[in-house]
């Protein structure tokens, strides 16, 4: 078993440490966050660090990389007030990778990587048509991480769409059915296999498998 | 399509709103967070919050719930400065689940729940000998998130375990033969099955699959 100190780490080479510390969270949720600048242009880009906040009220969180380079889905964001979180599926991970290439403000990585927008209601963002959950989200506050620069970003839910046959009676969904895609780093997609649903975990008594 | 707006969301029932929510993120990853308090009790808990933040220097992050009620993880990190974040594999994502249950402090959920720990060097908390991916790491920074009084913990990797075999040429792991599982929402588990590894997206070039 290898084993790297802090020292071996930081001295790796750069797409070696990059491929190799993106990877050991382990499987990791793969979203489009969808924006839109205050000059019109619908932006959309890929996520791998979507996390549930809070039920309620109903809150979302994601990392968003340092600032160093022009971030399209930080200052629409801002400017907006608004964004959108698409889940990706197996069916569209390719098209929803190469929104991660770097288009330039005032192009619409909608068109150029092949997905569809759309307005639901008067919710000033665009949804991604091809997604099978579509969240709709108002900012709520952000934090500067001290050590790196990034930012956690915080959105209330104020619009939810799902397909009426994936919810089950206890409102639990079913991802397989949803083809709901998992990101490896920054790179490789994975379908799941859904293994088993289990109760709520008590002292001293053996677990539940539910279904 | 069911279209549910914030204020539909905020009436429903508790558990149906705590599935549905958490749930909508999509597949999540499956880490144990282990740690010791000063009175040399050790804890591991169950997380699906871990998160990337960075890779120079090498971070990690992962959200903690309210302190309404005692978070022994939590005080642990407060009190020791460090924690481990071990990888949940499908083999042993049974006992992984079980440690979610009210344990009292003065417990250990590594024995309870079935999983060995093990001291690595001079790391003064326990990895899990039964993760494939083994990670120390020093509590860095905390952000407590208004809106619910979440709150987001940072560590920096100081010791990173793994085997040989699964990293590749160019620090790339294989996931699949970790045995890596992904969580959905509280309660359901999934193995990965890998569709495909991509390269850098590029404007105007289309989107090249590696392996």
């Amino acid at each position: 078993m290898p084993k790297f100190e802090f020292e071996d780490l930081i001295k790796l080479e750069k797409y070696y440490k990059i491929a190799l510390i993106n990877k050991i969270a382990g499987l990791k949720s793969a979203n489009l966050i969808g924006t839109k600048s205050n000059s019109g242009t619908s932006n959309l880009a890929i996520f791998n660090s979507v996390v549930h906040i809070g039920a309620t009220p109903p809150l979302m969180g994601f990392i968003l990389r340092p600032l160093t380079v022009d971030r399209h889905t930080y200052s629409n964001i801002k400017e907006n007030g608004h964004f959108t979180i698409n889940q990706v599926t197996t069916a569209i991970h390719q098209k929803a990778h190469q929104t991660s290439a770097k288009y330039d403000q005032g192009v619409s990585e909608f068109e150029e990587c092949g997905l569809k927008e759309i307005y639901i209601d008067d919710f000033p963002v665009p949804f991604v048509v091809e997604s099978n959950i579509q969240i709709g989200l108002s900012f709520q506050e952000e934090h500067l991480i001290a050590a790196n620069n990034t930012r956690l970003m915080i959105g209330r839910i104020e619009k939810l769409i799902l397909p009426d046959e994936v919810i089950k009676e206890d409102g639990d969904i079913d991802l397989v059915a949803l083809d709901t895609a998992a990101i490896g780093g920054l790179d490789t997609y994975y379908a799941a296999k859904r293994i088993g649903r289990y109760g709520y975990a008590r002292v001293k008594e053996a677990i539940k498998k539910l279904d």
